[in-house]
C-alpha cells in the first residue's frame, strides 16, 4: 500500500515534470511588431474614429461620467446621456495615460510589467459553463472556479489569473464577486484581473485587494489588478461598466477598455469600419479614466471579430479577428497605450483540432502584434461559453512554446560548436559527443501534452488523444497544489469581509 | 431513387461549398518578413558555415559531382570523395542562381512564381503510411496516392502537389515513380514536385514531363517541376541525391536543396550549430547546381528541427524548428535565393489538438518568414510517417485562413462606412443595414471544417469532432472530382511510357 502510494507519487512527479521545467518567467517579444496597416491606412482609421466621436458622439449612461465630460468642456446632452468629445480633448486626455506601468502580485516574483514589448498571458474569463472529459459540460460552480485558480497558479507560463474564469453559478449573484475575490487572493499569488460590474462590486474588489496589499493608499500608489470594461457597442458605455471604470480609476487600478464588437452586428460588416469604431469607443473610455484620475494607468483593449453570417454566431479565431487584433495594436502604439488582445479564441465545442488551430489564429497575432496583456490565453472553448479543463492544459503548451520561441537563438563560439562538427565529420552522428552530453537535458523544448512516442508505444499506452492526456495531467498537477503563503491575519480579514457581505446580502433579501 | 440522388448531389454541393468559395489563387505575403536573427548574428552564422565548407569540407559521393568541383578549381580528394570549396567559389556560384523564377503548370492559371514574397503551399510528401478514420493506418497504395492527388487538385488553397505524397507500397519499387508521375500529370493540372532518387528515376520524370509539356527543350527553357534533394547530413550528399540533382539541373528543373538536420543527431545539439551546418550544406548543393548548369533555378531548403532527447524521435512543429525556419529564410534572402520551408509538421498520431497546434507552429513561421515554397502544408501526421485524409482537409482550412489573412484590410470611404455607423447610432445593430445586406455573403472567411453551430445544434447533428467532419467532407469533395482536360495523344504517350517501363523492369527481374 505504502509502496503503491510512493510509486503513484513518483509517477505524478514525472507527469508534472514537463510543467515543473517551465517556471513563471517574464516574457518580452524581441521581434519587431508585425504591422498589417500602412501609415496611411492607420491615419485613415484614426481620422475616421475622430470623426465618429466628434460628429456621432457616444452614450455615457452614467451621471458622474456625463458631469466629468461636461466639466472638461465636451459637448454633452444630459437628457440623451450623449457626449460629442472633440479630438483635441480626447487626444490630450489619452496622452495623460502612461505608456507602461507595473502590476503588483502577492508574490513579488510574479509582479508584471505592462507596456512596450512585454507579453503577459492571462487565463480564460467570463465562461458561464465548465467542462471536463469526466463530467461533461455543465454550469460553472465555485468549486470549478477554485480548481481553475489552482491550475493557473500551478502553470508557469500563465502570468495573470482572470477573475471571471468561470462563473460560480451555485453562488447567489450578489455574492459571486466576493467569493471569486477571496479565491483569487488566497489560492494564487499571481496578478489577478477583476470585473467592472458596477460601483458596488468594484468597491468590494478594491477593499479586498486593499486588505491583501497593505491598504487603499498602497494599492492606489502601486496598482494590483486590471479590470476589463466593455463598451456596449455600438457607441455606448452603460452605467454598470462606467461604475466599475470610475471606481477603479479613482482607486488607481487600471481598466482595460474593450469595445465589444462583432462586425456585422455591433458595427458595420466591413473590418475597416469595425476597427475605426473600436478605436473611437476605446479612446473615449480611455479618456474618461483620465478625467477621473489624470495619469492613472489604462489599457487599450481590442476584441473585435466578426459575426458568422450563416449561423448568426460570433466567430472566434478568424482571419478577420486576427487583422483587427494587429490593427488595434498599431493604434494603441500610436497613442502610447499598452494593448490588450486575446490568445485562445475559438468556436469549437471540444478540445479538438478546430479548437487548436483557431486558438493559434488568435495567439500568434496577439504575440506578434505585441499585445501586452493577452486575455483568454488558456481554457476558452465554444465562443467563450465554456471554460475547459483540458483546453486549459493544451493552451498552456501553446503558451510555453511561445515562451521558448521568443527566447530566440543563442549564437556564440560555444553554440556554433565548430570543433564538434569537425570531430563528428561527414556521415557521423552527434548523439554521444561531449557537446551533446553537456546539454541534452534542457537543450530543447520539452512538450507538456504533446506526444512524441512512436505509433506502437502510443497505441500500447492507450492511444490517448491530446485532450485525454491533458485531462490526466490536470488531475496529476492538482495533486501537487500547495497554497501560496498568506499572512493568517490577512486571510482572517478577507474571510470576515466575505462573511459581512453575506450577512448584508441576506438581510436585504 | 432519382430524387434521393438529386438530394444527395445537392447536399454534396452544399458541403463542398466552403471549398468552392476558395478557388486557386496566387498568394503574396505583403507583411515585412519576420526576422529572428540580428544582422550580426546572421554574419556569424554565415561565417561559421563558410569555415565549415573550407576547413571541414563535405562529401560528394558521385564521380560526376567531384569532377565538376575539380574543374571549377575546388580542392577535391577523389579517394575520400571529399570537397573543400572556398567561400569565394561558393558565393560566386550561388550568385549565378536567379532570385525568382516561374514554374509552369498544365493549366496556365496554375503556373507559380517562386521567390520574393510569393507563398506557395504544397501537400505532404514522402509518407510511407496512409490513414483515414474508416480504415485506420496502413501502408500506402497507389489508390491512396491517386485519391490524394485528386483532393489536392480539388482544394483551391493548395498550389503544388507533392510527387511523393504517400508511397504506393503495392507497386514494385522500380515502377513507383512512373506510376506517381502518370497520376500527377493526368489527375491534376497544378505544379508538381518530384523526387531526386538517382539518375534513372529523374530521367523518367524529365521524359514524362517533356511528353506533357511540349518536349525536353520546352521544359528546359521553362521549368515545370521542383524536386527536393536532401543532404545526408552531416556534411554528405549521396550518389542517389546527386544523380537526381545533376539530372534535374542539366534539364533546367529547379531542385530544392534541403539538408536533413535533426539537431542533436545530424548536427550539434545547439541550434546555432545546426543552422550554420544547414547553411554550409545547402549552399554546397546550390553551388553544384550552378556548376552543372549556370543560371538554373534552385531553391534553398530548410528542414532543420530537433531530436526529442527523451524518445530519440525527430520532433516536429517545435519552437526550435520554428527558429531554424525563420533563420533559414533570412540566410536565403541574404544570398538572393528562393526559400523552402514546411507548413504542417507535427508528431501527433491522429488529427487532434496536438496535430493542429504543432502544425501552426510550423505554418505561421513559414508564412511570416516568406518561405516561397511551403512543403508538407497539408496531410502530414506522425512525424511524416502518415499521410492522413482528414488532416489534409483540416490543414487546407489553415491554409485558406492564411490566404484570407494575407489579403489584409481594405480601407476606403466605402469600407469605413461612416454614414452607416451614424445611421445605426448608439445601442443599435447592423444586421439589416443596406451596407450589411450588400456584403454579407462574402464579407467574412467561411470555414471549411470549422463548426460555428451552437452546442445544441452541434450535439443534435452528431457531436462530430473536426476529424469526423473532415472525413465526411473529403468523401463529398471526391464525389465532385473531374479530371482536368488532357490531350488524348499526350495521355496515350504517357501510358506508353509507363507500359514500356513496366516491360523493361519485368525483363530485368
Amino acid at each position: 500500500m505504502e509502496r503503491r502510494r510512493a510509486r503513484r507519487r513518483e509517477r505524478q512527479a514525472d507527469q508534472a515534470a514537463p510543467l515543473a521545467g517551465k517556471p513563471f518567467r517574464h516574457l518580452k517579444n524581441p521581434l519587431a511588431p508585425v504591422e498589417v496597416l500602412s501609415p496611411e491606412q492607420l491615419d485613415r482609421i484614426h481620422n475616421a474614429s475622430m470623426t465618429i466621436l466628434e460628429e456621432m458622439g457616444i452614450d455615457f449612461l452614467d451621471g458622474e461620467a456625463l458631469e466629468l465630460w461636461q466639466a472638461a468642456g465636451a459637448r454633452v446632452d444630459q437628457k440623451s446621456q450623449h457626449v460629442w468629445p472633440d479630438r483635441e480633448l480626447v487626444l490630450e486626455l489619452v496622452a495623460r495615460a502612461p505608456a507602461e506601468f507595473s502590476l503588483r502580485a502577492r508574490n513579488p516574483d510574479h509582479c508584471l510589467h505592462i507596456g512596450a514589448n512585454n507579453i503577459n498571458f492571462a487565463t480564460v474569463g467570463a465562461a458561464p459553463y465548465f467542462s471536463d472529459l469526466e463530467h461533461g459540460r455543465r454550469p460553472g460552480t465555485l468549486a470549478n472556479f477554485r480548481t481553475m485558480v489552482k491550475l493557473a497558479q500551478l502553470c508557469g507560463p500563465i502570468h495573470m489569473v482572470e477573475g471571471l474564469m468561470v462563473e460560480p453559478q451555485d453562488v447567489p449573484v450578489a455574492l459571486r464577486h466576493v467569493e471569486k475575490g477571496y479565491a483569487l487572493l488566497t489560492l494564487s499569488d499571481k496578478v489577478m484581473t477583476t470585473a467592472a460590474h458596477g460601483r458596488e462590486a468594484a468597491t468590494d474588489y478594491v477593499n479586498m485587494a486593499a486588505i491583501a496589499f497593505g491598504g487603499v493608499d498602497s494599492i492606489r500608489r502601486r496598482p494590483v489588478f486590471a479590470s476589463n470594461v466593455n463598451a456596449n457597442s455600438p457607441l455606448r458605455f452603460d452605467d454598470r461598466m462606467l461604475g466599475g471604470l470610475i471606481t477603479y480609476a479613482r482607486h488607481g487600478q487600471p481598466v482595460i477598455v474593450t469595445p465589444f464588437i462583432l462586425a456585422g452586428a455591433m458595427s458595420p460588416i466591413t473590418m475597416a469600419a469595425a476597427i475605426a469604431q473600436q478605436n473611437a469607443e476605446a479612446l473615449a473610455g480611455v479618456a474618461l479614466t483620465q478625467l477621473v484620475n489624470p495619469g492613472v494607468p489604462v489599457i487599450y483593449g481590442g476584441f473585435t471579430t466578426n459575426i458568422d453570417m450563416q449561423t448568426g454566431s460570433p466567430a472566434f479565431g478568424t482571419p478577420e479577428g486576427a487583422l483587427a487584433l494587429f490593427s488595434g495594436a498599431q493604434l494603441a502604439r500610436r497613442y502610447g497605450l499598452p494593448y490588450r488582445g486575446s490568445g485562445g479564441l475559438n468556436n469549437s465545442k471540444i478540445a479538438d483540432a478546430q479548437a487548436a488551430y483557431e486558438t493559434q489564429m488568435s495567439l500568434w497575432p496577439a504575440v506578434l502584434a505585441h499585445a501586452n496583456v493577452i486575455l483568454h490565453s488558456a481554457g476558452w472553448l465554444e465562443a467563450g461559453l465554456v471554460c475547459s479543463l483540458e483546453k486549459f492544459i493544451i493552451d498552456v503548451e501553446g503558451l510555453a512554446m511561445m515562451h521558448r520561441l521568443l527566447q530566440g537563438i543563442e549564437i556564440d563560439d560555444e553554440t556554433l560548436a565548430l570543433p564538434s562538427i569537425a570531430a563528428v565529420g561527414p556521415g557521423g552522428h552527434h548523439f554521444g559527443t561531449p557537446h551533446t552530453l553537456a546539454r541534452y537535458r534542457d537543450a530543447f523544448y520539452l512538450p507538456i501534452v504533446g506526444d512524441r512516442q512512436n505509433y506502437d508505444n502510443w497505441a500500447e499506452n492507450g492511444a490517448l488523444d491530446t485532450a485525454q492526456r491533458a485531462h490526466r495531467l490536470a488531475h496529476e498537477l492538482l495533486q501537487t497544489y500547495q497554497p501560496p503563503p498568506l499572512d493568517p491575519a490577512v486571510d482572517e480579514e478577507l474571510q470576515e469581509y466575505v462573511a459581512r457581505k453575506k450577512r448584508d446580502v441576506m438581510r436585504k433579501t
